[in-house]
C-alpha cells in the first residue's frame, strides 16, 4: 500500500502581507469614511493617508495614529495618541495585543467612537 | 517711577511646529544620504518618506522605523523595529525620553550605525 502525506501549513504560516495589507486597508477605510462624515472641526482638521504598509490618521485636535506593518515580526504596530504604543501578532484569525489579549479592531472601535462621538464598530 | 515689566516665555513654551520639523527634517536627510550611499540589498530595498509630520523608514528586512509628531502633547513618538516605541519630550534643546534620559539623536545614531554598518553620528 502507498502512503500519502498530505502537508498542512504549520498553523504560524499564515500570508503574512496580504492579511496585515488588508486589515490596514479597512481601517483605511472605515477611517476616511468618519472624517468625510464629520461635520465639525474635526473633520475639517484631518487627514488619512497610507502608504507602503504605513497607515497614518491626523485626527486634529486628538493627535496622530499611525499603524504600521513590521514585517520582519509579522506584526502590526500602532501607535495611539489617546493609549500609546502597541504590537499585534495574528493569532485565530484576529489582530491580538498578547499583553492583555484585546484585539486591534475592538481597541480601535473603542477609541474612534470616543473621537467621533458616535459608535464606531471595526470588523472584517 | 515707572517700573516696566520684561516678560519672557515660560520655559515650556517653545515652537514645537518648528522645532519638531526641523528635528524630523534632519533625521529625514540623514537617513535619505544612508540609504542612496547604501550599495547593499538594504539600499535597495529600502524608502524614506516624510509627509504631514510622519517620517516612514522601511529599511528593507530590518523593519520600519515611524517618527512622528504627537502634536496635543507636544511630543516626538518613535517606533523602532530594533528597540520598539517610545515618546520624546524637548527639554533643555534636546529630544529626550524621559524614562532613561536618552536623547532621540543619541539612540538613532547607536541603531543606525548598526544597521548601515558604518558610523552614523546624528546632530543638529
Amino acid at each position: 500500500t502507498i502512503s500519502r502525506l498530505y502537508c498542512t501549513s504549520p498553523p504560524e504560516a499564515f500570508d503574512y502581507h496580504s492579511i496585515a495589507d488588508s486589515t490596514l486597508e479597512n481601517i483605511q477605510d472605515v477611517l476616511e469614511d468618519l472624517v468625510e462624515s464629520d461635520m465639525t472641526e474635526l473633520g475639517a482638521s484631518s487627514d488619512i493617508t497610507f502608504s507602503d504598509g504605513v497607515l497614518t490618521a491626523r485626527l486634529g485636535r486628538f493627535g496622530t495614529y499611525v499603524i504600521n506593518k513590521q514585517s520582519p515580526n509579522r506584526q502590526i504596530w500602532l501607535s495611539s495618541p489617546k493609549s500609546g504604543p502597541k504590537r499585534y501578532d495574528y493569532v485565530n484569525g484576529r489582530w491580538i495585543y498578547l499583553h492583555d489579549g484585546v484585539e486591534l479592531y475592538i481597541l480601535l472601535s473603542e477609541e474612534l467612537s470616543e473621537v467621533f462621538g458616535k459608535r464606531v464598530v471595526l470588523s472584517d
